[in-house]
């Protein structure tokens, strides 16, 4: 068994937190960490629940790939959204990304008070691989 | 190792998401995604957090049931509540399904702005067989 | 494969609820429930974040070297606070318990409406060892 941290490339990287942890077993446990809307440079890439959407679930991608695994790999996963923001946008978001062929586990979304600073949504998944 | 999505007899189907994702190595972990108080028409049960939890807490149980588990094997979980309702109701509607004499591990509650449209009250959990 | 339930000294001890669950696979799985800012008495240690904070770290720190483990082991986590408290205290809190050398994986933090009575964080917690 193994447990290593991970930053892959293309997320922005910092000194303060992994990204991810992956556990190895006879089976692979990825855990990821809250994602934002933020870009590699550590950006937030915009000021609407889209866009900020369509990068946390990039970031979740990235990640994923960077151990052998998609989105369709995650088994548990949590989305918070702030209060007074377009569901809406997040659902379109949502099913950009989404395979429909391979429906995902049963999401749980909260509508929370706040997040980080400029923080829209923030997407948390435990994938197995 | 098999990772397999479930959706049990007496659940709402959606084509979008499976209720819960079914993992086994040496051991069999279950990921219940938020469950809410839906019955299997996929209807809200009723406009209090008393009858939504216990409908949430009856689907909780309807997945394990289907995996040889019941609420005793679950490790992990959290519950949100939307703000401004009964905290009272959404206890006594624990404390009619859980075996006082095999305590649970202790809940996350979350008081949150909002959940999906009409729900009050969203449970997640982890279970492991 | 064993599940097992702890309370370990130090912690308050609850009736209803134990404060973590250990499964053993060949991995060492330690999932640990809302912890707050409760002492080995059951009460709150403070009305500030910061207090509440740190004792929320210390049950934390005593569940996992109940079991061999410490902050390090842990590789997915949330932490929510309640709205219109500061921020600023918590992250202090955290900066003083966490190995900046050994840094953990990305915090998952949301701010809600309200959580327990008198409890102004709340952070749960998966460790593997």
């Amino acid at each position: 068994m193994r447990v290593r941290h991970i930053n892959p490339e293309g997320l922005h990287r910092s000194p303060a937190f992994s990204q991810a942890v992956v556990v190895e077993q006879p089976t692979k446990t990825i855990y990821i960490g809250g994602q934002n809307g933020v870009d590699a440079d550590g950006k937030v890439v915009g000021p609407t629940v889209g866009e900020q959407s369509r990068q946390a679930f990039r970031n979740l991608a990235t990640i994923l790939e960077s151990e052998g695994a998609t989105l369709a790999n995650i088994v548990h996963w949590r989305i918070a959204t702030v209060a007074g923001q377009s569901f809406d946008e997040g659902v379109a978001a949502f099913q950009e990304v989404w395979n429909r062929s391979d429906p995902p586990p049963a999401i749980t979304v909260h509508v929370v008070a706040s997040l980080g600073p400029d923080f829209l949504v923030e997407i948390d998944a435990v994938a197995v691989v």
